[in-house]
Formats: C-alpha cells, sequence, structure tokens
C-alpha cells in the first residue's frame, strides 16, 4: 500500500512553519530563517552536497524523493498570486528544472491548463478536497508513495482529515512570534503516530511520525 | 571529485566489525548479532520497508546507494572460499539479484572472469594495492562515488591508506569478545576526520565521519 509522506517541514519553536505574507521576493513568507540550516541540495541524496561534509541532516534530508510517485502542494507553494489567475505565464518558482520530476498537484480553486516540464515535472491544477485530490495523486503514483509537500496549511488540512501516514518535522530552534501555524486546531493529533525525536549536532530536533495502525 | 564512501559499518562495542570465521552458513563469521537492528530493505530507500514505521536507522542506512558508480569488497564478503578458485560457479550470496547494481571490484589474489547479472550488478576480481583498485573502480564509477563495501579488513586498508572520504558506523550495544576488529593498528585514524555522532531511539550510535580537507 502506497503512503502519504511529510519530508523536511521546517517547524519553529512557536509552532510555525511559513511566514503570513508569501511575495514574489519572500516566497516563505518572511519566514525565511527557518531554512537556515537547510541545505536544498540534499533532497537529490548526499554524493550532491560534495564541496561540504556529509552531515545527519543531510541524510536525513535525502529521504525526501526515495520512491514517491507524485505530490501534492498548496497553491501558496507554487506561486504569490491569490484569486483569479491573472494569465498562465507564472510556471512555479523554480525555473526550468522543478526538483519534483513527478506529476505535481496544486489545490487551488482556480484551475488552469497543466504545466509540463522536460525533467518529468508537470504540475496539475485541481480543485477539491484533500480526498479527491489525493486520489488524483494516488492513481498518478502508481505504486509509488505520494508526498505531501507543503505548506503548512496543506499539512494541517490533510493532518485534520487523517490522511498522512509519515512526517519527518524538522524542529528548528528559533522563534517567529507569528506566521502559519502547522498545528491550529489540531487537538492532540500526535496521538495517533509513533513519535521518535533525536537532535542532530546541528541543533536540529528530527522527528518522525509515523501512523498507528 | 568522487568520493570514497563506507556505509552501514555496524562495529560492536569492542570494535569488531565480523566474525572470523565465515562460512557458507555463517556469512558474518558467527557475529550475526550486530546486525540484529538492520533492515536491510532500508538500503535501497525508506519506501521499501512499508509494512513497518520508518524509523531514523531505516534514513539513515538508505543513503547507502545514493550517487554510487562502483563498489569494491574484500574476498569474504563475496564469498567464503579461500586460496585458489576450486571452480567458477560461486556468484556470491545473493542470489539472481545482488543489491549492488554496478560494477563491483573484490580484491583478491586469484582473479577470475568477471561475473554479469541483469540487474546491473557485475563482479570484476582484481589483484593489486589500495590505490589501484581504487583507480579502477573510480573509472568504472565515472563521476559517481565509490562504496567501500568491506568487510572490515578492506575497510581497515583504506583506512590506513588515507582513502577513505566518508565513514558511517552504527555502534551496536553488544560486545563479542573476538572477531575482525575494524581499528587494529589505526593509531589515532580519527584525528583526520569531523566526527558526527548521535544515539538513535533503537539504541544504535551512529557516527557520520567525513575527512577533514
Amino acid at each position: 500500500m502506497s503512503r502519504t509522506r511529510v519530508h523536511n517541514l521546517n517547524v519553529s519553536l512557536d509552532g510555525y512553519a511559513a511566514g503570513e505574507e508569501v511575495t514574489l521576493e519572500q516566497p516563505i513568507g518572511g519566514a525565511e530563517r527557518l531554512f537556515s540550516r537547510f541545505d536544498g541540495r540534499a533532497i537529490h541524496g548526499i554524493d550532491r552536497v560534495d564541496d561540504s561534509p556529509v552531515t545527519f541532516d543531510h541524510a536525513l534530508t535525502s529521504t525526501w524523493g526515495q520512491g514517491i510517485g507524485a505530490e501534492i502542494m498548496g497553491r501558496r507553494k507554487f506561486g504569490p498570486q491569490q484569486g483569479a489567475w491573472p494569465d498562465h505565464e507564472w510556471r512555479g518558482w523554480w525555473g526550468d528544472e522543478p526538483p519534483f520530476q513527478t506529476p505535481v498537484f496544486v489545490m487551488t480553486h482556480y484551475p488552469r491548463p497543466p504545466i509540463e516540464f522536460a525533467n518529468g515535472t508537470s504540475f496539475h491544477f485541481v480543485d477539491g478536497s484533500a480526498e479527491d485530490v489525493l486520489g488524483q495523486a494516488r492513481a498518478a503514483a502508481g505504486r509509488l508513495d505520494v508526498r505531501i509537500g507543503g505548506g503548512p496549511t496543506t499539512v494541517r488540512q490533510f493532518l485534520a482529515a487523517g490522511l498522512i501516514d509519515f512526517m519527518h518535522l524538522a524542529i528548528v530552534p528559533v522563534t517567529l512570534g507569528r506566521g502559519v501555524s502547522l498545528f491550529e486546531g489540531l487537538d492532540d493529533v500526535a496521538a495517533d503516530y509513533a513519535v521518535e525525536s533525536l537532535t542532530s549536532p546541528s541543533g536540529l530536533t528530527h522527528q518522525f511520525w509515523n501512523r498507528r495502525p
């Protein structure tokens, strides 16, 4: 059975995983300090960081793409626009080489035609409940797993619906004071999971949440 | 620059990484308890353990194949025979699907013809110094990394020659009393490395050794 997995979700000590104001200049909404310890190259493997030591943080980050056949993301992860699309020029933050290399389902109330890239990434704009969109993503992923790619509002929606099987959080030792909460309104959601926790030498506390059978 | 990497090398509290007597019945030479916490499925990715929780141990194990283009192994990892090959029937412990899926260079004083498998694994039997064999493996790996696959005698030989760039040890909380030592005769070899260390909830202490520039 394919799983739904969350990876490398950086969370502040006060439970925020993004800032509130996503703009073209601030893709993380002003919460960039959440990612100060994050080396994005490692999502494709520890060998991609060959100019610096391979750390535990790199190794845990590198599980991101293993056996993943599709991603689901919220619209704010795809771009800063709100409401109806002004046009179809925006193709995401990632240039010609989006890192996903699978179909990606962007949850939005404003569908538009899909976008395809030569490296295997395609974006599909879908309106529907978490269950509906997960059904589409599972069909695209085949026997592989589905990554719930964020942002925090999207992960929270899937957590609330009981649709997350595995979640890797990286608790960052900073406070934001405000932002988009990962946990708001989720009463004791951790009780449904076996949670492993360890702190790496960098100061990040990693948690692996595995849904109880 | 491609690196030489050691992965998932399980070591007892007294520094042994294999037993002394490798036989057909005892591939680890009687030190099987070293592997009681090792889930070999995870070398190909955390998604391969989909009938059990994904642990930190799985995640760290899964770095094994990332960006690897060739492996070097000692003869005792390939098989229990000693001296001249009685025949060419033995094709390794792994059946028709050896997990390596790259060229593998088996260090032996008794060369024999190479063996090829449909899944991309091939075994090449080579006689030479660590430097010589590494040169052949690097040529086969291209821009990818070379894994020094063990056993402990082979890893020790490459450590002594200063040829290991990265090493992942898993210190297992057991004692063996006797066996094949990883460190015998290596005076303060750790001084050449930055060593990260953490203990996972399973009780394994993982170490990442990164060679200092």
